[in-house]
């Protein structure tokens, strides 16, 4: 037997009694006459003791050899410690050690098996079961588990049914591009892996299996920007004869359960916004409310001033930034070069500061007197001691760049408190939004999302104004998850096709099964999709998807424990009919 | 509002009030004056009347142009039946519609949505989204969900860690053929699919995670026989710092959860039995203990008497068929040529009846007198009816065949009852096997598999002899679960890919980061994992493990429903820097 006991669960209360442990050598204090030991597994540490007075020569010559990560196995008898530790729950007792065993030697570990490592990413990542033995990366997976139970509980007894859908399907053009896989009893055919069971989902509301759900791999071969997985996992959901109001209440519910377990608290009703409101607003489709800052348009207050940037501008816009009137110039500037970044891209910005002494001053002086000054600030609601950005451009970008900003701002503060949780319905998202370089229209959310019934006739005369059944469930800032009502008339799905720039051949050969499923009495459905590992983290207070995935892969695919991918066998391409026909 | 209660949910209690029903129309009795529709959903059928009396024209006309499986939305008033039907829930009450929607239409459906299908396997496939609509296919699946629940939540109370492990790894050598999955970003390389995530759950161990399981696809590229699937799914589990007996106890338990959950007794601990033992007994490694025909050797008493066939076999077995001995010549003779068909590979069969008048007579009557033969069946335990099959020649073979027979019999004479549960430990299986063709031992298990330390010098001598820390769970016949105690030791695992035939070179290139992983305390473990599919089959009575996957493929690894594989764009291709090579 290996242990009676695991290293978390003994106190006082199991005093004089005699215990099995096992598990890994963290720390060894050897004071020479005496030896104490801090043995570790997932469940904590226990401290051992062994001293010349009460342990046999022996057993202090073999503690001695033992080195740190080393896996033994211990019987000794619980005593009372005389120097408490009360951060631990086994503080007050150590194990007077009567009998060690080496399990396993280890080797000095490449970086140390702390809460604080010394390791680097990529060093941890090589030898990711290291990391997995420090808290930290440990309590992320548990974390992830007990939020998977929770909500496959939660939805069981909602009645939903989870459903393993295949994960050897067929490309789509759609999307993303697809991961292959080539088919050696098929050769020259392949199967792709799926990017989302959208149409399988579809079709099991088709089947009448009426409430779906799944936790489910999925996958996308796309260039990895940081925090991007090739494969991910998403809770993919549906249900059928629901409007969109049923879909809503039931994953706010399950959301409400996932952040009453962490914070303890209930939750209001989440609140709701318009896809125009938010962009307005916020200049964002995922708005972090957990802060104001929001978006006042100035066009009325602001032009005719002979400031000739407003007045070219096709909105100009701002936020108040409260209580930092007295950032310096240099702090101002170095925020415009901020916001001057290629990645923001904005040309420039304009401040007014309303002093603490309430004098109101910016950097548009010359254009702008004190009066139409102490207007805008009023506009925005200010107060003495606040800072107010102002900036102006084409409408859609300079509510992308004010976004930034702001989002940089709630940073900066401190006011994206990783243990505060503002959840927000987004809803009435565009049916399609316009692709310049294709120059056609494309899905916002999936070519099997339903327009709004009032905004059919706006299919045929202005597509990009058709508003869809699609909602998106904001938290902090992210989007955790999205869904909308599905078509379910075949001719309505065909002319989505149609709008999307798809021949009757490629929908045919691409959703030929779904058009036909929709012959034979499809319900009225909807459903929903959350990316899981970004779930997770938020919930853990966190935005780092990788912390949260037992084994991620790097910025270029690669997993870089194992080394994969790899070159294969000449035989296995073979087999599979293919050749090699690199460029390099 | 679709609906306010499902088609399952109706009775007496619901008189008079007013409801809103959705579903599919499973039937329609139309006698002019008077329409009866049974409206169909996941919950159930609740019936439906209009009749001339209670109903507008305009309701009668348009329940008139409902066909079957339309998707419909009726208003109307729970009223109580006249002519009761007591077989469903429901049975008590009918709805008096007053409103009634059609939501979608169907075409006459391929085959008929009924328990009976008139549908062909092929075609069934192919509308896979019909068929899930029928009760049989639709409870199966259900059955499945909550079987996976029920495991889940066993586990986690169990203090098991669920974790979900790569899909997008590297290719092995050892066992069944990979899928591979060509990577874009690193041309020439592929990741492989897994055929089971044995070394990420081992590296878990490593990483102190102490308690694992997993519900998980795994793939393999085989040629498929019948009910193999290329995607399967396995509950996989490891534990650390764990003997065998410790895993047994564990997995034993979460069966019997189940087996209760199921059959709402309680189950004793499981029996057991050595993989020698069931070789000698049953002539297979996964004996169908429902039922005796216990393999009885007959060497002793047989040979000698001049009949050469059982002089020159290596092995005289048989076994007894209870209450047969009313066959006729013309069934024992047809039972001979099943045992002589190339699949069982059989030269011919013996039997000896014991007649229900006593009198003792068989196919050798030639060489054995009635006291010759009287005595082989008292070491039978034969009485009056029964019928004894004897089979001779190479002692392996000869097992194998007597095993198909005995199972055989167990299928025609009804002893294999759905219903009844005999689940067994099979243990201590050899460690390896060998392999003739390629001339080495193969792992048995795989090449993490222990060996028993008291066969720890076997290795050296005699490595077939070697017995393993392995165990097989074993239900009704079939194989559900197998694991072991694994390695532990980077120079013993380093030995044992020398004794698999592996080069350093190979065993460092397929396995270095387990190896590797093994340098720095790998603690003692081991594991188990289910076939998922074939245990939610056989726990609901069944075998066909295709029933239980919501999509299966066919035979040739073909989805028939959405056509995959596929050919891909040659795009694709050319991204993947692939060519195809095709033979033909």
């Amino acid at each position: 037997m290996f242990r009676t006991h695991t290293n978390g669960e003994l106190t006082l209360k199991n005093l004089n009694e005699k215990v099995t442990l096992s598990g890994w050598v963290q720390t060894i204090r050897d004071k020479g006459f005496m030896i104490w030991i801090d043995l570790r597994d997932r469940y904590g540490i226990t401290q051992l003791v062994l001293d010349e007075e009460r342990s046999s020569k022996e057993l202090l010559e073999s503690a001695k050899k033992l080195g740190r990560e080393f896996v033994i196995k211990v019987e000794g008898t619980v005593i009372e410690r005389t120097s408490k530790n009360p951060k631990i729950p086994t503080g007050d007792i150590e194990i007077l050690v009567e009998n060690l065993t080496i399990l396993n030697e280890s080797q000095l570990p490449p970086f140390t098996i702390e809460d604080e490592t010394d390791g680097g990413e990529e060093l941890r990542m090589k030898y990711r079961y290291l990391d997995i033995r420090r808290n930290p990366v440990k309590d992320k997976l548990i974390f992830r588990h007990k939020m998977a139970q929770k909500v496959r509980n939660y939805l069981s007894e909602e009645g939903f049914i989870e459903v393993e859908t295949p994960v050897l399907i067929k490309s789509t053009p759609e999307g993303a591009r697809d991961f292959v896989v080539p088919s050696r009893m098929n050769p020259g055919q392949f199967y792709a892996l799926p990017q989302s069971p959208q149409t399988f989902k579809q079709l099991l509301m088709v089947g009448g299996m009426d409430r779906y759900f799944q936790i489910v791999k999925c996958f996308r071969d796309e260039d990895l920007r940081a925090d991007r997985q090739p494969e991910f996992t998403q809770i993919d959901c549906e249900m059928a004869f629901v409007e969109q109001e049923d879909i809503m209440n039931v994953f706010e519910g399950m959301t409400k359960t996932l952040l009453k377990d962490i914070t303890g608290r209930d939750f209001e009703d989440f609140p709701r916004m318009t896809f125009a409101d938010a962009m307005q607003k916020y200049g964002n489709d995922k708005p972090d409310i957990r802060f104001g800052m929001e978006f006042v348009e100035l066009n009325e207050l602001v032009k005719g001033k002979d400031f000739k940037i407003f007045d070219d501008a096709e909105l100009v816009v701002g936020i108040n930034v409260e209580g930092i009137a007295d950032y310096t110039r240099k702090q101002i500037d170095e925020l415009i070069d901020w916001v001057k970044r290629p990645q923001i891209g904005a040309t420039g910005m304009v401040w007014i500061k309303f002093q603490n002494d309430g004098v109101v001053t910016s950097s548009v002086n010359k254009f702008y007197s004190e009066e139409d000054l102490k207007k805008i600030t009023e506009e925005f609601g200010a107060k003495a001691g606040d800072l107010i950005f102002v900036m102006s451009g084409n409408a859609d970008k300079v509510r992308t760049q004010l976004s930034a900003l702001r989002m940089e701002l709630g940073n900066r503060l401190g006011l994206r408190k990783g243990n505060e949780f503002a959840p927000l319905w987004v809803v009435d998202f565009p049916l399609l939004e316009f692709d310049e370089e294709s120059g056609r229209y494309h899905a916002m959310h999936h070519p099997f999302t339903s327009p709004k019934t009032e905004d059919f006739s706006l299919l045929e005369t202005d597509p990009g104004k058709a508003r869809a059944n699609a909602y998106d469930l904001v938290l902090n800032g992210n989007e955790i998850g999205g869904g909308s009502i599905r078509i379910f008339d075949k001719d309505l799905q065909s002319r989505m096709f149609d709008l999307l720039g798809f021949s009757k051949e490629e929908a045919e050969a691409q959703f030929g099964f779904l058009m036909n499923a929709f012959k034979y009495g499809a319900p009225p459905h909807g459903g929903l999709a959350f990316g899981f590992d970004r779930l997770v983290a938020i919930l853990d207070g966190n935005e780092v998807i990788r912390d949260y995935i037992a084994f991620p892969k790097n910025n270029s695919g690669r997993d870089v424990m194992i080394d994969a991918p790899a070159p294969i066998h000449q035989e296995q391409l073979t087999e599979l009919e293919l050749k090699l026909d690199l460029k390099a």
